[in-house]
Protein backbone atom coordinates (compact mmCIF):
# COMPACT_ATOMS: atom_id res chain seq x y z
CA UNK A 1 0.00 0.00 0.00
CA UNK A 2 1.40 3.21 -0.63
CA UNK A 3 0.21 6.87 1.05
CA UNK A 4 0.43 9.87 -0.99
CA UNK A 5 -0.25 13.86 -0.49
CA UNK A 6 -0.35 16.17 -2.94
CA UNK A 7 -0.92 19.62 -1.99
CA UNK A 8 0.25 23.12 -3.55
CA UNK A 9 2.06 25.71 -1.80
CA UNK A 10 3.36 29.92 -2.09
CA UNK A 11 7.30 29.60 -2.79
CA UNK A 12 7.63 30.75 0.52
CA UNK A 13 5.73 27.22 1.58
CA UNK A 14 2.33 28.33 3.15
CA UNK A 15 -1.11 26.17 1.90
CA UNK A 16 -3.21 28.63 2.88
CA UNK A 17 -3.12 32.51 4.02
CA UNK A 18 -3.02 32.97 8.03
CA UNK A 19 -7.23 32.90 7.67
CA UNK A 20 -7.15 29.57 5.66
CA UNK A 21 -7.61 31.70 2.44
CA UNK A 22 -6.80 30.52 -1.04
CA UNK A 23 -7.53 33.42 -3.19
CA UNK A 24 -3.12 33.53 -3.96
CA UNK A 25 -3.97 29.94 -6.03
CA UNK A 26 -4.28 30.16 -9.77
CA UNK A 27 -7.43 30.37 -11.57
CA UNK A 28 -8.47 26.86 -13.49
CA UNK A 29 -7.19 27.23 -16.62
CA UNK A 30 -9.46 27.87 -19.43
CA UNK A 31 -7.98 24.96 -21.41
CA UNK A 32 -8.91 22.05 -18.07
CA UNK A 33 -4.86 22.00 -17.74
CA UNK A 34 -4.91 21.15 -14.17
CA UNK A 35 -1.72 19.78 -13.13
CA UNK A 36 -1.82 16.18 -13.25
CA UNK A 37 -4.24 16.38 -10.09
CA UNK A 38 -7.40 14.45 -11.84
CA UNK A 39 -5.05 11.84 -13.17
CA UNK A 40 -3.47 11.64 -9.50
CA UNK A 41 -7.21 11.78 -8.02
CA UNK A 42 -8.63 9.13 -10.03
CA UNK A 43 -5.73 6.86 -9.27
CA UNK A 44 -6.03 6.48 -5.80
CA UNK A 45 -8.18 4.19 -3.80
CA UNK A 46 -9.40 6.06 -0.60
CA UNK A 47 -8.80 9.60 0.24
CA UNK A 48 -8.09 10.48 3.94
CA UNK A 49 -8.74 13.88 5.31
CA UNK A 50 -9.17 15.36 8.86
CA UNK A 51 -11.50 17.42 10.44
CA UNK A 52 -11.09 20.83 9.22
CA UNK A 53 -10.16 19.86 5.50
CA UNK A 54 -13.58 18.12 5.96
CA UNK A 55 -15.40 21.11 7.71
CA UNK A 56 -13.85 23.09 4.57
CA UNK A 57 -15.54 20.96 1.98
CA UNK A 58 -18.80 20.95 3.80
CA UNK A 59 -18.92 25.21 3.04
CA UNK A 60 -18.24 23.82 -1.06
CA UNK A 61 -22.37 22.92 -0.71
CA UNK A 62 -21.58 19.97 -3.03
CA UNK A 63 -19.46 17.09 -2.62
CA UNK A 64 -16.37 17.13 -4.75
CA UNK A 65 -15.29 13.29 -4.45
CA UNK A 66 -17.73 11.46 -6.35
CA UNK A 67 -17.91 8.16 -5.17
CA UNK A 68 -14.77 8.20 -3.88
CA UNK A 69 -13.84 5.85 -0.87
CA UNK A 70 -13.37 8.50 2.04
CA UNK A 71 -12.21 8.33 5.57
CA UNK A 72 -12.01 11.30 8.05
CA UNK A 73 -9.83 11.18 10.89
CA UNK A 74 -11.74 13.01 14.08
CA UNK A 75 -12.77 12.18 17.30
CA UNK A 76 -15.69 14.49 17.41
CA UNK A 77 -18.78 13.67 16.06
CA UNK A 78 -19.01 14.92 12.37
CA UNK A 79 -21.68 17.31 10.80
CA UNK A 80 -23.43 15.53 7.66
CA UNK A 81 -25.36 17.44 5.55
CA UNK A 82 -27.63 15.58 3.05
CA UNK A 83 -25.14 16.01 0.46
CA UNK A 84 -22.24 14.05 2.05
CA UNK A 85 -22.40 10.17 0.57
CA UNK A 86 -23.24 7.43 2.88
CA UNK A 87 -19.64 6.24 1.66
CA UNK A 88 -18.17 8.74 4.05
CA UNK A 89 -16.62 6.68 6.67
CA UNK A 90 -15.00 8.51 10.62
CA UNK A 91 -12.59 7.27 12.54
CA UNK A 92 -11.18 8.34 15.79
CA UNK A 93 -8.19 6.24 15.50
CA UNK A 94 -4.54 7.29 14.55
CA UNK A 95 -2.97 7.37 11.59
CA UNK A 96 -0.89 4.16 12.01
CA UNK A 97 -4.37 2.29 13.26
CA UNK A 98 -6.27 3.45 9.86
CA UNK A 99 -2.93 2.38 7.15
CA UNK A 100 -3.18 -0.96 9.11
CA UNK A 101 -6.91 -1.22 8.75
CA UNK A 102 -6.60 0.21 4.74
CA UNK A 103 -4.02 -2.19 4.17
CA UNK A 104 -5.83 -5.54 5.20
CA UNK A 105 -8.80 -4.53 3.59
CA UNK A 106 -6.21 -4.54 0.39
CA UNK A 107 -6.24 -1.07 -0.48
CA UNK A 108 -3.29 -0.24 -2.84
CA UNK A 109 -2.98 3.90 -3.06
CA UNK A 110 -4.02 6.24 -0.19
CA UNK A 111 -4.45 10.44 -0.89
CA UNK A 112 -3.86 11.88 2.60
CA UNK A 113 -5.25 15.78 2.37
CA UNK A 114 -5.23 18.51 4.88
CA UNK A 115 -2.19 19.77 6.17
CA UNK A 116 -2.80 18.71 9.97
CA UNK A 117 -3.47 15.30 8.59
CA UNK A 118 -0.38 15.29 6.30
CA UNK A 119 2.13 16.06 9.00
CA UNK A 120 0.57 13.42 11.26
CA UNK A 121 1.24 10.87 9.05
CA UNK A 122 4.67 12.00 8.25
CA UNK A 123 5.53 12.24 11.48
CA UNK A 124 4.11 8.29 12.19
CA UNK A 125 6.81 7.60 9.31
CA UNK A 126 3.47 6.53 6.79
CA UNK A 127 4.10 8.73 4.27
CA UNK A 128 4.89 7.42 1.01
CA UNK A 129 5.28 9.88 -1.93
CA UNK A 130 4.41 13.66 -1.74
CA UNK A 131 3.78 15.77 -4.62
CA UNK A 132 4.30 19.74 -4.10
CA UNK A 133 3.22 22.45 -6.42
CA UNK A 134 5.04 25.52 -6.04
CA UNK A 135 3.04 28.60 -7.06
CA UNK A 136 5.25 31.47 -7.80
CA UNK A 137 4.26 33.89 -5.15
CA UNK A 138 5.35 34.73 -1.84
CA UNK A 139 2.48 35.77 0.81
CA UNK A 140 4.32 36.63 3.62
CA UNK A 141 2.57 34.85 6.01
CA UNK A 142 0.11 31.73 6.77
CA UNK A 143 -0.39 27.84 7.34
CA UNK A 144 3.21 25.81 6.88
CA UNK A 145 2.92 23.00 5.39
CA UNK A 146 5.15 20.93 7.41
CA UNK A 147 6.19 21.06 11.15
CA UNK A 148 8.70 19.42 13.74
CA UNK A 149 9.99 16.20 13.43
CA UNK A 150 11.94 13.77 15.60
CA UNK A 151 14.23 13.76 12.88
CA UNK A 152 15.16 14.72 9.55
CA UNK A 153 13.33 13.42 6.79
CA UNK A 154 14.82 12.46 3.49
CA UNK A 155 13.79 12.64 0.17
CA UNK A 156 14.48 11.27 -3.07
CA UNK A 157 12.72 13.07 -6.54
CA UNK A 158 11.30 11.22 -8.90
CA UNK A 159 9.70 13.87 -10.95
CA UNK A 160 10.06 17.47 -11.79
CA UNK A 161 7.68 19.69 -14.16
CA UNK A 162 7.47 23.21 -14.83
CA UNK A 163 4.05 24.33 -16.14
CA UNK A 164 3.62 27.30 -18.26
CA UNK A 165 2.40 29.85 -16.09
CA UNK A 166 5.27 28.80 -13.89
CA UNK A 167 4.17 26.33 -11.44
CA UNK A 168 6.80 23.94 -10.36
CA UNK A 169 5.78 20.46 -9.64
CA UNK A 170 8.22 18.20 -7.62
CA UNK A 171 7.00 14.51 -6.99
CA UNK A 172 8.95 12.87 -4.19
CA UNK A 173 9.44 9.66 -2.49
CA UNK A 174 10.20 9.94 1.01
CA UNK A 175 13.26 7.59 2.23
CA UNK A 176 13.03 5.53 5.20
CA UNK B 1 21.22 47.63 -11.84
CA UNK B 2 19.95 43.79 -11.50
CA UNK B 3 19.79 42.51 -7.78
CA UNK B 4 19.99 38.75 -7.37
CA UNK B 5 19.96 36.49 -4.61
CA UNK B 6 21.31 32.94 -4.50
CA UNK B 7 20.70 29.83 -1.59
CA UNK B 8 19.72 26.93 -0.67
CA UNK B 9 16.65 25.58 1.31
CA UNK B 10 15.27 22.78 2.81
CA UNK B 11 11.79 21.54 1.17
CA UNK B 12 10.18 22.86 4.11
CA UNK B 13 11.83 26.25 3.88
CA UNK B 14 14.31 26.55 6.08
CA UNK B 15 18.06 27.98 5.18
CA UNK B 16 19.67 27.01 8.59
CA UNK B 17 18.69 24.81 11.70
CA UNK B 18 18.02 27.08 14.62
CA UNK B 19 21.22 26.89 16.06
CA UNK B 20 22.18 28.49 12.26
CA UNK B 21 23.93 25.19 11.72
CA UNK B 22 24.09 23.98 7.70
CA UNK B 23 24.82 19.82 8.28
CA UNK B 24 21.99 18.80 6.56
CA UNK B 25 23.14 20.58 3.08
CA UNK B 26 24.52 18.28 0.60
CA UNK B 27 28.35 18.07 1.01
CA UNK B 28 30.71 19.17 -1.96
CA UNK B 29 30.44 16.91 -4.98
CA UNK B 30 33.82 15.03 -5.89
CA UNK B 31 33.35 15.90 -9.43
CA UNK B 32 33.41 19.66 -8.37
CA UNK B 33 29.62 20.13 -9.52
CA UNK B 34 28.34 23.42 -7.37
CA UNK B 35 25.17 23.79 -8.88
CA UNK B 36 25.86 26.96 -10.79
CA UNK B 37 27.30 28.67 -7.78
CA UNK B 38 30.66 29.48 -9.38
CA UNK B 39 29.54 30.35 -12.49
CA UNK B 40 26.93 33.04 -10.83
CA UNK B 41 29.46 33.95 -8.33
CA UNK B 42 31.74 35.31 -10.65
CA UNK B 43 29.03 36.99 -12.25
CA UNK B 44 28.39 39.39 -9.91
CA UNK B 45 30.12 42.92 -9.53
CA UNK B 46 29.70 43.29 -5.95
CA UNK B 47 28.52 41.18 -2.93
CA UNK B 48 26.04 42.53 -0.09
CA UNK B 49 25.55 40.89 3.34
CA UNK B 50 24.57 41.80 6.82
CA UNK B 51 26.26 41.20 10.39
CA UNK B 52 25.53 37.99 10.64
CA UNK B 53 26.75 36.53 7.30
CA UNK B 54 29.53 38.81 7.72
CA UNK B 55 30.62 37.13 11.33
CA UNK B 56 29.82 33.51 9.84
CA UNK B 57 32.48 33.80 7.11
CA UNK B 58 34.78 35.64 9.99
CA UNK B 59 34.54 32.05 11.49
CA UNK B 60 36.38 30.59 8.31
CA UNK B 61 39.27 31.73 9.15
CA UNK B 62 39.78 32.44 5.68
CA UNK B 63 38.46 35.06 3.15
CA UNK B 64 35.97 32.97 0.54
CA UNK B 65 35.27 36.35 -1.84
CA UNK B 66 38.89 36.79 -3.71
CA UNK B 67 38.86 40.34 -4.56
CA UNK B 68 35.31 40.75 -4.72
CA UNK B 69 34.03 43.72 -4.02
CA UNK B 70 31.76 43.24 -0.84
CA UNK B 71 29.41 45.50 1.65
CA UNK B 72 28.46 44.87 5.02
CA UNK B 73 25.60 46.65 6.06
CA UNK B 74 25.66 47.23 9.43
CA UNK B 75 25.31 49.74 12.15
CA UNK B 76 27.52 48.77 14.32
CA UNK B 77 31.76 48.47 14.60
CA UNK B 78 32.49 45.81 12.36
CA UNK B 79 35.19 43.60 13.79
CA UNK B 80 38.16 43.24 11.21
CA UNK B 81 40.63 40.33 11.56
CA UNK B 82 43.70 40.60 9.55
CA UNK B 83 42.49 38.22 6.41
CA UNK B 84 39.66 40.45 5.71
CA UNK B 85 40.74 42.18 2.60
CA UNK B 86 40.96 46.24 2.87
CA UNK B 87 38.39 45.74 -0.04
CA UNK B 88 35.43 45.23 2.25
CA UNK B 89 33.45 48.37 2.99
CA UNK B 90 30.79 48.92 5.92
CA UNK B 91 27.95 50.79 5.39
CA UNK B 92 25.13 51.79 7.64
CA UNK B 93 22.67 52.90 5.51
CA UNK B 94 19.34 51.76 4.67
CA UNK B 95 18.89 48.74 1.37
CA UNK B 96 17.60 51.59 -0.90
CA UNK B 97 20.53 54.00 -0.27
CA UNK B 98 23.15 51.50 -1.06
CA UNK B 99 21.30 50.31 -3.67
CA UNK B 100 21.06 54.17 -5.22
CA UNK B 101 25.23 54.19 -4.32
CA UNK B 102 26.11 50.87 -6.30
CA UNK B 103 23.84 52.22 -9.29
CA UNK B 104 25.43 55.39 -9.71
CA UNK B 105 28.95 53.48 -9.52
CA UNK B 106 27.71 51.73 -12.15
CA UNK B 107 27.49 48.38 -10.91
CA UNK B 108 25.39 46.26 -12.93
CA UNK B 109 25.15 43.04 -10.66
CA UNK B 110 24.68 43.03 -7.20
CA UNK B 111 24.76 39.40 -4.98
CA UNK B 112 22.86 39.97 -1.51
CA UNK B 113 23.30 37.39 0.84
CA UNK B 114 21.99 36.45 4.13
CA UNK B 115 18.60 35.81 5.48
CA UNK B 116 17.63 39.17 6.96
CA UNK B 117 19.25 40.95 3.85
CA UNK B 118 17.54 39.38 1.52
CA UNK B 119 14.33 39.73 3.25
CA UNK B 120 15.17 43.36 3.53
CA UNK B 121 16.02 44.08 -0.39
CA UNK B 122 12.92 41.93 -0.90
CA UNK B 123 10.55 44.20 1.38
CA UNK B 124 11.89 46.94 -0.10
CA UNK B 125 11.18 45.89 -3.69
CA UNK B 126 14.41 45.89 -4.74
CA UNK B 127 15.39 42.25 -5.56
CA UNK B 128 15.34 41.49 -8.69
CA UNK B 129 16.00 37.83 -9.37
CA UNK B 130 16.42 34.96 -6.71
CA UNK B 131 17.73 31.63 -7.63
CA UNK B 132 16.64 28.49 -5.06
CA UNK B 133 18.06 24.74 -4.59
CA UNK B 134 15.85 22.91 -2.78
CA UNK B 135 17.47 19.84 -0.89
CA UNK B 136 15.45 17.41 -0.75
CA UNK B 137 15.69 17.20 3.28
CA UNK B 138 12.92 18.04 5.70
CA UNK B 139 14.50 19.38 8.93
CA UNK B 140 11.20 20.01 11.18
CA UNK B 141 12.17 22.95 12.39
CA UNK B 142 15.17 26.14 11.89
CA UNK B 143 15.76 29.78 10.22
CA UNK B 144 12.83 30.64 7.65
CA UNK B 145 14.43 32.63 4.82
CA UNK B 146 11.51 34.98 3.94
CA UNK B 147 9.54 36.70 6.54
CA UNK B 148 6.28 39.12 6.81
CA UNK B 149 5.36 41.06 3.28
CA UNK B 150 3.07 44.04 3.04
CA UNK B 151 1.76 42.76 0.14
CA UNK B 152 2.36 39.78 -1.83
CA UNK B 153 4.87 39.22 -4.06
CA UNK B 154 4.53 37.74 -7.60
CA UNK B 155 7.69 35.61 -9.50
CA UNK B 156 7.99 34.58 -12.85
CA UNK B 157 9.77 31.34 -13.60
CA UNK B 158 13.32 31.93 -15.54
CA UNK B 159 14.93 28.68 -15.13
CA UNK B 160 14.40 25.22 -13.16
CA UNK B 161 17.13 22.76 -13.47
CA UNK B 162 17.67 19.02 -11.54
CA UNK B 163 20.19 17.48 -10.19
CA UNK B 164 20.92 14.14 -10.28
CA UNK B 165 21.41 13.90 -6.26
CA UNK B 166 17.80 15.27 -6.08
CA UNK B 167 18.26 19.29 -5.66
CA UNK B 168 15.83 21.11 -7.83
CA UNK B 169 17.36 24.71 -8.34
CA UNK B 170 14.58 27.36 -9.52
CA UNK B 171 15.57 30.49 -10.63
CA UNK B 172 12.76 33.69 -10.46
CA UNK B 173 12.38 36.91 -11.90
CA UNK B 174 10.45 38.87 -8.87
CA UNK B 175 7.55 40.91 -11.05
CA UNK B 176 6.73 44.52 -9.72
Amino acid sequence: MKINAYFATSLDGFIARTDGSLDWLPQPEADGEDYGYSHFFNSMDVLVMGRNTYETVLTFGEWPYADKRVFVLSSRKLDMPAFVPQILTQRACSPGELAQELSTQGVEQVYVDGGKTIQSFLRAGLLDEITISIIPVLIGRGIPLFGPLDADVKLQVVESQSFENGIIQNRYMILR
